[in-house]
């Protein structure tokens, strides 16, 4: 296939369920021209709470389903995913991956030289992903990570930032930050960027907040850039949705999530992506890191 | 195989997480000399926040994994599964199935006359399920159900009735029932349970609690009794669980929910459990009704 073919491919986009439509938004908004084909797994939604092993194979069978529509690149919309399987992802898969985490603390490590903060679910903030980043983008800066677990299902029912509940639970995660006065504060998770307003309040004005899903979609308009598979067409271009639970909740849903165009939603199973081979499964070890027995007495 | 060797067999139990091990507790307090086989579907926790064709799928896959232990009966330890999958679970398994809604209904129906609250979670609530057994074993009360999505994250999370937020989300859940001054309440989540002491207080010394737990534990003793089928060994008995995700982090985290003396607790992917046939599966139907596409312009 000529290269200019490969400019008229979409972008695969995989998250654990709705909130990736965050990154889609921010895709679309950069790149109005390109076609998104978007794998919400609102069947085995959050990822964040589950273990590094299980995440890796989610990870994986969601990719490998998107690498059905020859996407020009994956983006894992999904901090949690980044953080369990954004190696084994590139190791694996045919094309470019960009991922949330090292874009945003690339854009944290520009700004000042004050403390980094980073809000995010158990799995990311439990991986040491983003320290991992920062000690080598950012050296000699204090990070402190928080998980904040309860704020997906949060705005996963629907709850803003106009609800007590919300204010709630903000103020209790991010008491020891406020503290701490960080410079940046990256929203580690996809979700967050739906209570960014109440998080930036709390925060106060000293502190810039750092979307995970804008500095992902730059860094995904420069490689397309670099390598010549921009589609520079006005659009408007194509989001086509899949998930692994019922379409017509993601798509009453998804519009809460500022996604735009989306064209239509599909369903595919869990049981299909569980029964397709996964890239190099051999090679990457993944399915069995979980295993094995703990003997209670 | 002779009557006298099937009362050996295991009960078979399963649930989407950790909740369903209030369940366990209540079955080993009642029978004490019954082997329990658990199945929590961690890599998959919650099913309440999803629809009911994918909630009714996992169900079957994780009774036909039961099925391999040769279980005696089969206690669906989850009010989003029961609400799900009952009747389609009763069809399809060559074992007794009890659940928790049936035997929580029946226990609020014979305490008093006046109005029957229900808390729960989306899935639960969003069934009827409780209001249609209602209807049938209280008929002319006035029944109100309210579905509570963030109260499972918030005890997996290890919040407990002393904490804060846990109040303040009660408090919003329970407004409109404490207005209705319900002489029963059913906590219609096994995960509910654990802040039973927080929602007694709410509500006053006038609304009975039903545990749906104890009332499925009453129930399958008096069943197993009624087909000879007890064991009136004086235990201890064994508590073996599986879990779908870190067996670790399972065993760590299932001593709050008080399940006592589990033995072992071992890792079966959700790869396996689909891969495995459904009990009659063509007969179910199981698979197809969340599909289809939905298209947004």
């Amino acid at each position: 296939m000529k290269d200019e073919d490969v400019s008229l491919r979409p972008i695969g986009v995989f998250d654990s369920g709705l909130g990736g439509l965050t990154v889609v938004r921010e895709l679309s908004a950069a790149m109005p021209g390109e076609d998104i084909v978007y794998l919400g797994d609102s069947a085995r939604v959050p990822y964040g709470t589950k273990s590094l092993e299980t995440i890796r194979r989610f990870a994986l069978e969601d990719a490998a389903f998107l690498l059905r529509f020859s996407p020009k690149m994956i983006v894992v919309a999904c901090n949690s995913a980044t953080a369990a399987a954004a190696e084994v992802l590139r190791a694996c898969l045919p094309v470019d991956v960009v991922d949330v985490i090292r874009p945003s603390a690339e854009e944290a490590a520009r700004h000042g030289a004050g403390p980094i903060g980073v809000i995010g679910t158990e799995a990311t903030v439990a991986s040491g992903a983003y320290e991992r980043a920062l000690a080598e983008l950012a050296p000699g800066r204090a990070v402190s990570a928080v998980a904040c677990p309860l704020l997906v299902p949060i705005v996963e029912e629907g709850r803003d930032e106009s609800d007590p509940i919300v204010t709630h639970v903000l103020c209790d995660y991010l008491r020891d930050l406020q503290r701490l006065r960080p410079e940046v504060l990256i929203l580690g998770c996809t979700h967050y960027p739906l209570l960014a307003g109440a998080i930036g309040k709390l925060m106060g004005p000293g502190t810039l907040l750092v979307n995970s899903g804008q500095a992902a979609a730059r860094e995904a308009k420069r490689r397309l850039a670099a390598r010549g598979l921009f589609n520079a067409r006005q659009g408007p271009a194509a989001v086509k949705c899949f998930t692994t639970d019922n379409p017509r909740r993601f798509a009453a849903v998804a519009r809460r999530f500022g996604a735009g165009r989306i064209e239509r939603v599909a369903y595919v199973g869990t049981d299909e992506l569980e029964a397709q081979g996964l890239p190099q499964r051999d090679a990457s070890g993944v399915g069995t890191a979980a295993s094995g027995t703990v003997y209670c007495s």
